[in-house]
């Protein structure tokens, strides 16, 4: 387990941190700027991390190192919460015969089987890659404080994974997915929609 | 277990179908198109399915509406090869207390541990509901032949589901993104996947 800093302690020591965007942008965190999404100058951008946040990546680059090792895939994952890594994966998609079994998928359940909640409230993910779409979805439903990757969705596309085309196909309309996509009895499936907005004990998430 | 016609099947028998696209769009399969989704007139479209298609998505429809009961989301799934169910699942999210547990996660999990590989090739899905950006994501990856849905993306977030909130933060740039996202170590990352190209037990996929 790690024992570093957790986020909102980051918070408080990157004021004037020099941060870079490729080659072309350098921007100045104003100290006191809230990363709540709204206010923050930049919520997203190529960064120096601190000596806690590099340690957590290197230790998800680590566990993609190691899985290429043993057969796996080239992406390791974790979570962390209070500076402690609480949850942990490799692609394991061809050694566990399972295509939901990405790094980030992984660390995710271990994380959330960690905590007994399915929310990753609070939580930092740390990825040796971009989550594909499959992750980032999980991760959006997850809802963690912070994403944080090493390469891009381009660097895996580089290497023949699908990461990159994926995104593109989601933002097709639905007539032009390569998968070929139908609708039928919406009606029928609306009325579930109704039995569950109408059941006192739905848990709502 | 279902004993319909396969994929193949449905589409001999479909030619002069008519379809309907809203209020609005009325269209003609021409006989011998093939869903190749580049010679398909159109690969995504709201659909009369035949009685084995209905059939298969109102299974789905029941596993969402059990699940419901059961204290689950309002969610169901199947994966469908040959004619027969080899995978099925329900939103297990709050009682499973697991992000990822979502219905056609689950079925395509079943379908491939059914099938001991992790591509559902010719397999179809019918889910319940249109596939969240994480449910498409896997769907993409395990690549089956074909996908089926009832109610909407839109209609998810009628009753309070991410859904489409999803889908739109998936299209934002990074930096616009409500989770907080942010790049570091790119290089080291990018030597993974090096090591990757040069293992030459790797499996791609």
């Amino acid at each position: 387990m790690y024992n570093a800093s957790k986020f909102p302690s980051f918070l408080n020591g990157c004021g004037g941190l020099l941060f870079s965007w490729g080659d072309n942008f350098h921007g100045l965190v104003t100290l006191g700027t809230r990363f709540d999404g709204a206010t923050f100058v930049s919520n997203s951008m190529i960064m120096q991390g601190t000596t806690e946040q590099n340690g957590f990546m290197r230790e998800a680059i680590r566990l993609a190192a190691d899985n290429v090792q043993k057969g796996g895939g080239p992406f390791g994952a974790v979570v962390v919460l209070d500076g402690c890594i609480i949850g942990s994966g490799a692609n394991r998609v061809t050694t566990s015969l399972d295509p939901t079994a990405h790094a980030e998928i992984t660390a995710i359940r271990e994380a959330c089987r960690h905590l007994g909640h399915w929310q990753l409230t609070g939580c930092e993910i740390y990825s040796s890659c971009e989550p594909c779409p499959m992750c980032l979805g999980a991760i959006y439903w997850a809802r963690p404080a912070a994403l944080y990757f090493a390469s891009t969705r381009e660097d895996a596309a580089s290497i023949h994974f699908d990461d990159a085309f994926i995104y593109r196909e989601l933002q097709q309309p639905l007539e032009a997915r390569s998968i070929p996509t139908f609708q039928l009895l919406r009606d029928e499936g609306l009325r579930v929609f109704s039995a569950w907005e109408t059941n006192p004990d739905k848990i709502r998430y």
